[in-house]
This record gives structure tokens, sequence and C-alpha cells, in this order.
């Protein structure tokens, strides 16, 4: 079977480099990072994609999202680099690499946008958004722009988890502790963003924009039942605001909006919660994805897994292609 | 099939009259309590649940939490009143309501350790927990003596997520708009709280302690890789505190904790989520459960749909006898 895999991560040298420079780099990121060399080891990397046959990848940075990073002044310039620096590893290694994704400024909404057109001008199959700009909710009015130039190409979003307890006004050491607020709360933050993009009215908006939502979907397939019969409900728990009225102006039923996203099947080999999530989303909107190299094994494990869970699932042979490179090979827009 | 609903909500007449007294009850909380009859009216209730073929219920009270209602000199004499107040319900109507779970007074800890021993010697057969007190984690010191008493016990917790926005130190707008803190926030905050449980010692200070998580272990089973792999891993996106030590101090590895405790069926009748949290806890640690009257038929939807879902389940007899009712009848202690 072919697997082209939609999202995992990668650092080119000029923008790791830069990255270390940081202060946040220079502190927990930096140890973190350099443990893991299939992270930023470009041969390392070309070895470990080779170790699997039939398998590729489509790059996408890694964490954190830059604008924790660098201010606005600097964050374009960087966003650049970073940008530049994955359109190039694909150029040179197509077999290996057959795509990648744009990560934008989002600390300068304004250049964020022309990244996005640059970026995409420039050959990126996808645009990554963490699903909070330091804090602030992606459904601001300052990201329209960017969503517009991103639903004009026709190429997806992979909406990447941003940590909670670097917003400003997190309640840090209730979230935080014991590492909870990436455990648990990246997965529900992917499903907080998602739910905004609805009902901010940005999908109604922009209804052909694809939401490719990391770890299958976050936490909303398996709420499926709250998702549709809670949202169906929005406003009688209320009464300061009038979510009657947001729920009458949206197009579809809540719940369907949700199902219109897309997941990969990024969820650490847990084969159950794979069943979940392509019941929930279905076989036309799961793309397989790893989150290499972030397993133990520091760059196969995921992916290992991953084929694994999809081997043993009971699926015909057409949604199974999809899942594992159609899906992609569309969504993309890959001829390999 | 004999159905026990081991997770549902109703307000004995005078814990609901002097609710509705209250500021929080006068307001949000009795628009939408008013507007659920099943929720506080006794002979409609026995109608409803004897609508369904050889069906009881375990009562426990409805939301919010009585320390956001009552101070601590008012809300052990308020909890008093609830738990008698069930008592005497399931006494008078014993074939309808087979158990009932107290609630406690956690804003007055020393209180509510005395009043669930009461209530436990009065025949409680279980005890209900909010996920925090008040935006207090449950592991704090103050609250030991509450799980010493039910631990000793041998009764279960039941335990249902919080508001998070009624938190002092939540960030309200960004989780509390559109409703998401309710329908996507609880079933995190039960994670939370699971996994605070976890690390700070609580479950191998009281191994034989039982708890039953409400909306079958909110997001903790489609979240099984992550709960497995990255906590396994605890402390290497961290530098400021040795998490490493934690992990080493606990007895299994954190994803057996988990998998230790006890889910209920209340996923508002979604099939794929119920296959993966039976695939998660096993079927000696699920209990069906409803969340009646919280449908949109005001009581009977939730049941109905929920005995669907199980009757269209891959389960063998013993499985399915087991979650329908054997593990209730063992967990709460009923002969019924």
């Amino acid at each position: 079977m072919r697997y082209i895999d939609a999202f995992n991560h990668f650092f080119p040298k000029r923008y790791y480099d830069a990255l270390l420079e940081t202060p946040t780099g220079a502190k927990d990121l930096g140890k973190r990072v350099r443990g893991i060399p299939a992270l930023f080891d470009l041969d390392l990397r070309i070895r470990l994609v080779d170790s699997f046959d039939d398998y590729a990848q489509v790059l996408s940075h890694g964490l954190p999202p830059m604008e924790r990073l660098w201010g606005p002044n600097k964050s374009p310039e960087m966003a650049k680099i970073a940008n530049d620096g994955l359109a190039e590893i694909v150029a040179k290694f197509p077999r290996h690499f057959v795509g990648w994704s744009a990560l934008l400024p989002l600390n300068a909404p304004q250049a964020a946008a022309k990244e996005a057109e640059r970026a995409l001008g420039n050959g990126a199959n996808a645009v990554q958004l963490p699903t909070n700009a330091n804090g602030v909710p992606l459904d601001e009015p300052q990201f329209l722009p960017i969503f517009e130039v991103i639903a004009k190409s026709g190429k997806p979003i992979l909406l990447h988890p941003a940590r909670t307890r670097d917003m400003p006004d997190y309640p840090t050491e209730r979230y935080s502790k014991y590492e909870i607020c990436s455990v648990l709360g990246w997965p529900y933050e992917t499903g907080v963003t998602l739910a905004r993009l609805i009902f901010s009215g940005i999908m109604d908006r922009f209804p052909d924009l694809k939401v490719i939502a990391h770890h299958l979907g976050g936490v909303v397939p398996y709420l499926e039942g709250r998702v549709g019969h809670s949202f169906d409900q929005l406003g009688v728990r209320t009464s300061d605001e009038d979510y009657g009225t947001i729920l009458k102006s949206l197009r579809k039923r809540p719940l369907d909006y949700f199902k219109d996203f897309y997941g990969d099947t990024a969820v650490e080999g847990a084969r159950a919660a794979t069943v979940c999530g392509i019941d929930f989303f279905g076989a036309d909107h799961v793309v397989f994805a790893s989150d290499c190299p972030f397993d133990k094994e520091k760059g196969p494990g995921y992916i290992r897994d991953t084929m694994q869970v999809l081997d043993s699932l009971a699926l015909s042979n057409a949604e199974r292609e999809k899942i594992c490179f159609r899906n992609a090979q569309r969504l993309f827009g890959l001829t390999a």
C-alpha cells in the first residue's frame, strides 16, 4: 500500500538554528528538540522515510508556533526562511517528501496573509495554523484575510494544537500541571477552535475551506453526542448571550460542520480511537498521518503503529486507499 | 434485558425549592431547570421510569455543584437536606429508584467528610463529586479525608464535570463562548481530574477507590494513545518541574490507572464513542447510564437511544449483562 504521511514535523536547518537562539529555544524547547535528531537532521530523516515501503511525507514545521519565538518585527522574515527551507528540501528530495505546509507569522496578521499568498504561490501544499495565536482565537477579524487567501488557493489548513499554557490568560498551575495541557489539553484546544470556526461564521463565509484537524479531530469524534445534541440546544444554558440567533443564522446543523472537517490518523496508534474517528469523519475525510518523530523511538514508532492499525481495520480497498494516500493526493494537489 | 441507570439527575423537592431561591438559581439555572420538569417532578419521573421495561434508576442530584450556590456556613445543612431527600424517595419507590448518590459541601471540607460518612451510613450507594470545587482541584490536601471516608465505604465516586467557566481563574470569554465550556470542556475537565487523581498519588493512597467517570471517561478513551505514550514520557517537555520523579513513584504505568477507572455509557447515544469507550475500560468497568433528563425530549431520549446503541453492539451476553446492570449491582451494592 502507498502511504502519504500528511502531518509530521521537521525543522529546516536555517530555521532550526535561528530557533535555538531564541530565549524559548535556549530553554525547554532546545532541550526537547535536540533530543530528537530526526526533527532536524535531514540525512537521518531521509533514512527514516526510506525504512518504510512506498512511504512519503508531506513536511510541516515543528512546534511551537513562531509567534511565541519572535515579535511581529522579526516573525515575517523568519516565516519566509522557514517556508523556503521546506520548499527547498521538497524540491531536492521529491521522492521522500512529496509536499510541504507553510507556517505564518500570526502576530503580524497582514504580513501573514502576504506570506500565505507567497508560500502557496511558491508551491506550498497546505498552510499549518496553530489553534490560537499566542492565546488569540483564530476567528478574530484580523485573521480573516489569511482565511481568504487559503480558501482561494483551494489548499487545506493543517490545524495543529497550540500549547494552552502559553496563553497569557490561562490558569497555568491548574491545567499545565503534570503536562495535562499538552496530553489532554491539545486535543481539547483543537475542538474549541473547530467550534469557534463554525459559530463565528467563518465556515459559512468560506464554505470550501478545508480544515484538517490533527489527531483525528482532537476530542470531537468521541464527543459526537454532545457536539450533536448539546450544540443543537445552544442557548438553553445561557441567558446573557443570544446564541439562539447564532444557531438560526448557520446554514447547517452544527454537527454537520464538524463532520465536514477532516481528521488525520495521528492518534499514537490507538486502534479504537481510529475506528471512532473514521466513523465520524468518513473515509473521504481522513488522511494518514503519523506525527513523526514524536514517538518514544524518535521517528519510526508512530508511523509503524499507525500503519498496523490501518491494516487491522475492516475497510474496503477503496476506503483504505483514500485514507492511506488518495485523499492526501487530492487535498494537497499531489501527483506522486 | 434489565437496565440499571447509574447516572441521571433529579432534585428532591426541599432542595429544589431552596436552590431556586439562591441568586444563581433565580437566574440562568432557574430558567434551565424549570424547563425540564422531569428534573424535579417526582410523579412525572416515576411515569418516565415506568415507560421503559425492567428499567430502574440510581438517582443523583442535578447540577450545579452546591458550593456554587451556598457559602460554607450554609452548604453542610443543604447537603443534608439534599441527601435525605433522595434517601426518602428511594425508600418510598424502591422499584423505580434502586439507589442514590450523596452530594457533599466541598466548600466546607471537614463537614463534607462528615456528611459523606453520615450519608453512606444512611444508605447512599455512591458519592457524587464535581471535577473541581469552585475551581479548586480535588487532589488538594483538604479533600483527603473525604476520599478516605469513601474508600473505606467501598462505594464508588460518581465523578461529574463542573462548569469550568465558573472557576474564578478561568479565561471566560475564550472558553465559555458558544457554550464550548460545557459541550467540549466538561469531558476535558473530567480527563484533567482523572489525571490529577493519579499523578497526585491519591489513587496509590487509596488503591481500592472506585471512580466512575461520567460520559464514558470524558475525553480519555479517545486519547488512549496520548494518555499512554505521552504520559509515559512525562517530564520531557518540562524543565522547571521534576516530573520524572513522579512517574517513578507511581506503582503502575499511567495508562493502567486510567483503565482502572470506570465509565458510564452517557454519551448521548453516540455509537462509535460507546464502542471506543467499552474497548478502553472493558466490559467489567462500564455501567449503563443515560444522563436523563437532559435530552431534547426532556426525559426519555437518551435512555432510549443508549439502550438502542447497546442493543446494536457485538457483545457477549455476559458482557452485555455486566454493562446493563450487573456492574451497577456490584459497585453500588444493590440487591435489586
